[in-house]
């Protein structure tokens, strides 16, 4: 475990922010997808009951993307992600809450008005989609946890958390037809119903079993395998996997129609 | 004309920026269709050969969005009108010309390192849709003109000004089948070639003129006038215009297929 990266936000607060771009904080929607759920990576704060996005500050001499990369490795282990910007969080009132003067209390900081940790902040939201079996989640200074939430069972979120995840949420079904969502949220090989299902979760509503799967096949991005799946009550559904090569292609125009 | 609106930029470097959100700013690529060509609204600077978005920067409590709602009025005079974030530009050194420099130089201002206008500035990219014929450019404190440029002739723009316009291009394309783009840019009332053209130059491409019209006929989001244009040489062209009811619910879903 990275003791520097886990105490760069106790040491921002001690040290004034002096480290950081003013005025300027990241936070990640981190998607994974497993037991047929959707899931995002929450931190459940100390000092408070309360639940927050992973995010964090951006050094005075790095990348906007960059400080996102290493937030996302900070708390999930992973490098090499799909990592996204989509929208910037800039309302005036934003961050101002009682949750951050409290956090310097517990602390017995001096919390005065002045104090960088107090004023505004806007907040880029970046989402990641990432593969839940690689992920070793890991708290930050300021969380005792750091865990896998269902999608539909998501807690209270500080701040604008729960409308940065709806945001996200929004992205991902606009982008469903133009990004690999499927391909970085699914492991290598996956059986049609979960890839149904992962559709179903993003787009919030049932899809019909048989033309699901009709329209994925049309789209020349799927490759069935050999193998089926075991185990399960049910006839086994075989193994697809995606053609990586068609599926790029096919992003490109995005793929045909709504859903 | 709002001298209050104009001289913003100008006070803002007299008064050290501390009226401004610290290390951070808008800019707006201003687009409009015209004569067949897809137009960018562009500033000519005073003290140097160069040319800029228009941009500015965001009051200590004011709302991001607003502020580039200002800044696109201040530059236009309109209000209303489609506009949207669409990235984040985030480099370490992408301010850091030196042209800021120049600009402090010219006006006889101390330029040390620690200026606020020669430090870090992350910015947020917008881009606008307008009714050409009801803008009236106007120049900012900074700029001695605010033209209409056509997009094929652009001159080389200062900092990473053509990076942004190049992005918000590329943001066109991909929301040409989910965003209202047709309907902010064109009349009221175009004809067929006319929207051709402006996928054209949005896409970067010809199109087959029968094919393009037999699909956007196909979406069932135009509805033919009894009128035709007049003029011209050749078959006189029939005049369209959105069914917004219509135009809206297919956007929904995104007009099927890539273009």
């Amino acid at each position: 475990m990275d003791q520097t990266m886990n105490n760069n936000l106790e040491d921002a607060l001690l040290e004034d922010g002096e480290a950081f771009h003013p005025g300027f904080s990241v936070d990640c929607v981190i998607f994974g997808f497993h037991a047929n759920q959707l899931k995002v990576l929450l931190l459940k704060m100390k000092h408070a009951e309360a639940w927050a996005l992973p995010g964090g500050f951006v050094y005075k001499e790095e990348d906007v993307e960059a400080a996102a990369g290493r937030i996302l490795q900070a708390r999930t282990g992973l490098t090499q992600v799909f990592l996204r910007q989509f929208h910037l969080f800039g309302g005036p009132a934003r961050s101002q809450s009682g949750l951050n003067r409290m956090m310097l209390n517990a602390r017995q900081l001096p919390a005065d008005e002045r104090h960088w940790f107090l004023q505004r902040f806007i907040t880029l939201g970046f989402y990641a989609l990432v593969d839940f079996s690689r992920v070793t989640p890991r708290a930050d200074a300021i969380s005792e946890a750091c865990q896998w939430v269902d999608l539909k069972g998501v807690p209270a979120l500080i701040l604008d958390h729960d409308l940065i995840l709806n945001k996200a949420l929004e992205t991902l079904r606009l982008q469903l037809n133009h990004q690999p969502i499927g391909y970085n949220l699914l492991p290598e090989k996956f059986t049609m119903p979960e890839l149904q299902k992962l559709y179903e979760t993003i787009l919030g509503k049932k899809l019909d079993r048989r033309n699901f799967q009709r329209r994925m096949l049309s789209f020349g991005i799927l490759k069935r395998l050999e193998e089926r799946r075991s185990g399960g009550a049910h006839k086994a559904p075989y193994y697809y996997r995606f053609d990586q090569q068609q599926y790029q292609q096919a992003l490109q125009d995005g793929l045909p129609g709504g859903w």
